[in-house]
């Protein structure tokens, strides 16, 4: 992928699913949660080509199996129908019975085939969901008073403490492109599909096949390199649907403007990716380790992910203490044969580490720097040319007080 | 290794390395920690057949290099010299430097070779350590008052709240043979080797490889076993001496009490180990995981300390929430390729999951089991024949707290 000058892409920061063309949303409280909307759903005019990322988790959600079937016959859908509040997950053959009745009472009332709908769950796992009040949901979801991307934004919320939404507008051939894109998320957050559902709807006209390449190529860089807790959900998925109105010639590999879609797509989910990780479950800072001079960008990547996962590097980044001991030794731990003496760490603009050695710091300084609600370290391994950057949250009172007694 | 009846083996609670004939120890302060112990010593009256097992992290502290490289020379050493408050770790040449000369001052004062001395130090990263004030130490430390393994013990903590011990005792050859342990570790605790060092006395007569061989099977279902926050240190060590005074033929894995001592020795590890779990940074309580019906010892070892490292399942027993989704869900992303519907999951003996299904459970009695100091969840694959255990603790406020302030 290579860097877009960002006058060729509008960066839209309150828009999300319903700017691109033809696509429309909702959301209503059904009863599942006591007071907060728990049923959403986005609609396209059109069948839209779709690809999708999913957990890595043995224990796949039942509405997860539901929907890969579904996608897997024609690589389209035309409709999403969430619930929050329950994840219908280690729910047994009845889990899928109902998320194959939730697919097909929305197929009914939009009149298109049950292959055509997604349907995802997230909340409390192991209770069946309860059919009755879902059902009674679908039958008024469409209505003109719960339409609104708003609604659905709220709709798919569980820990959450606010919405996360980012569009982006391009053009491709002379056409506008759009696109957008919301997800959910803050606790049982970790790489390869954190618990967590992104949804990205876009009007660009794209072929399957390609839509799938850059969705996986993207993920790795932005929902996989997230953190919050390690703990990788049994419901995560990532959605994105192309409907194709933006009537662009078909965008493949060998566009000359693919990179530019690329570009966009990642500029989407890097977004809702690090929005998710600053909303983690207690957190009060989003913090990015960018890691340079991989000798492979897996290397890059994990000793990104063992630092931004680290228990001790985290309740450091909160306490504000510039502890770089605990950061070293996470990448020392990481599995990647780095270098000692050629890692160098720092914390914001500050050095704290050098060819494997402390610098002098002045610590107040640093101090200071940690204090900031965005916090940056930097860690260079010495030993060749690839980066990633992962992000995460600090370990908070808060992250305990909602864990020890919320229900996941 | 099989069981062993438990009246061939005597357990001692609270004797620890000066059990076994030919050793003593001792502690004192000499100013690398405001008030407490910070330095400590063993000495056994003739070289001692040594194994010794290290951290996996790739930034290992200067002691454990000049430790290993002593060690190697005649697998054999007669003393060890501990310094906590300051791990020397990240320090360079120069922390290389202190490292050999703590061992140098160290045999001088004891009149023996400097490869006879093992040296380890623990507590901050990337100070260099006060050679001043372990100088000082080094030439008062053999005085009558420091005498005794209470000191030694006390000097080798950083943040525990309690010392550790265990020694048992059984005969080889109608010769009593003892092994007594003591251990440090409350924080930078995980399998493969923790933040942990600990120290293992025997008298009895054995053979280095063999001895070395019984370590690593048993530190394997021990040490390895462990965590509190899922931090692999830069300063793990278990030693284990054995300078076969108590006089039994040698020990080789062919004698016919092979078996007794390598139960006694997992006896003493597996007691130093959970009794740091127990101490883990901020917990309440034990924490143990007991997986069974593995298709394999490896694939019952993931799956455990999945579980045991969970942020959110060591959240929810600190709330005393009977989470069982968060169990099956760690279990979900171990790596290993489980059946969910043969799964089985018990709290205590409260039955929680089976065949992939939630059990009705009587939801306060399995809370009120959950208030215990000592949790057991026992999970069943259902797939095969093996088993294994991991442990570790809740996570709670303190941890955060401990950690948000202390400088490690």
């Amino acid at each position: 992928m290579q860097a877009i000058s960002s006058n060729e892409i509008t960066v839209l920061d309150k828009e999300s699913v319903t700017l691109p063309k033809g696509f429309k949303a909702g959301g209503m409280h059904c009863g599942i949660k006591r007071k907060r909307l728990d049923l959403g759903y986005i609609v396209s005019e059109v069948p839209a080509v779709t690809a999708g990322v999913y957990t890595t988790n043995i224990f796949q959600a039942a509405p997860l199996v539901v929907t890969q079937e579904s996608i897997a016959k024609e690589n389209k859908i035309q409709a999403v129908l969430v619930n929050s509040g329950n994840a219908n997950a280690c729910t047994g053959e009845q889990g899928l019975t109902d998320a194959q009745e939730m697919q097909k009472l929305f197929a009914g009332e939009l009149g298109m085939d049950p292959h055509y709908i997604a349907v995802t769950s997230t909340g409390v796992i192991g209770e069946l969901l309860p059919m009755d009040k879902i059902k009674a949901g679908i039958k008024q979801i469409l209505d003109k008073e719960n339409e609104g991307e708003e609604n659905f934004k709220q709709a798919i919320l569980t820990t959450d403490t606010c919405t996360k939404e980012i569009a982006v507008q391009f053009n491709i051939d002379g056409k506008k492109v759009s696109i957008g894109g919301t997800s959910k998320g803050s606790g049982m957050i970790h790489p390869n599909m954190a618990t967590m559902l992104g949804f990205v709807t876009t009007d660009a006209n794209i072929a399957h096949e390609d839509l799938l390449f850059a969705l996986k190529d993207v993920t790795n860089l932005t929902f996989n390199m997230i953190t919050v807790d390690g703990d990788t959900s049994t419901n995560d998925m990532v959605l994105v649907m192309a409907n194709g109105l933006a009537d662009n010639e078909l965008l493949t590999k060998e566009h000359p403007e693919w990179d530019l879609f690329v570009n966009g797509l990642k500029i989407v989910c890097e977004s809702l990716a690090k929005k998710i990780a600053k909303d983690g479950e207690g957190a009060t800072k989003l913090v990015e380790i960018q890691v340079s001079g991989a000798f492979s960008i897996n290397a890059a990547r994990a000793v990104g992910k063992s630092i931004i996962s680290s228990n001790l590097v985290k309740t450091a980044i909160y306490g504000t203490d510039p502890n770089w001991g605990r950061i070293v030794t996470a990448a020392g731990y990481s599995g990647v044969p780095i270098e000692p003496n050629l890692l160098g760490v720092s914390i914001g603009e500050y050095k704290v580490f050098e060819k494997g050695l402390p610098c002098p710091i002045a610590e107040e300084e640093v101090k200071g720097y940690l204090e900031n609600e965005n916090v940056v370290i930097h860690v260079n391994l010495n030993q060749g040319d690839y980066s990633a950057t992962a992000w995460g949250c600090d370990l908070t009172y808060d992250y305990v007080k909602i864990n020890a007694s919320y229900r996941t």
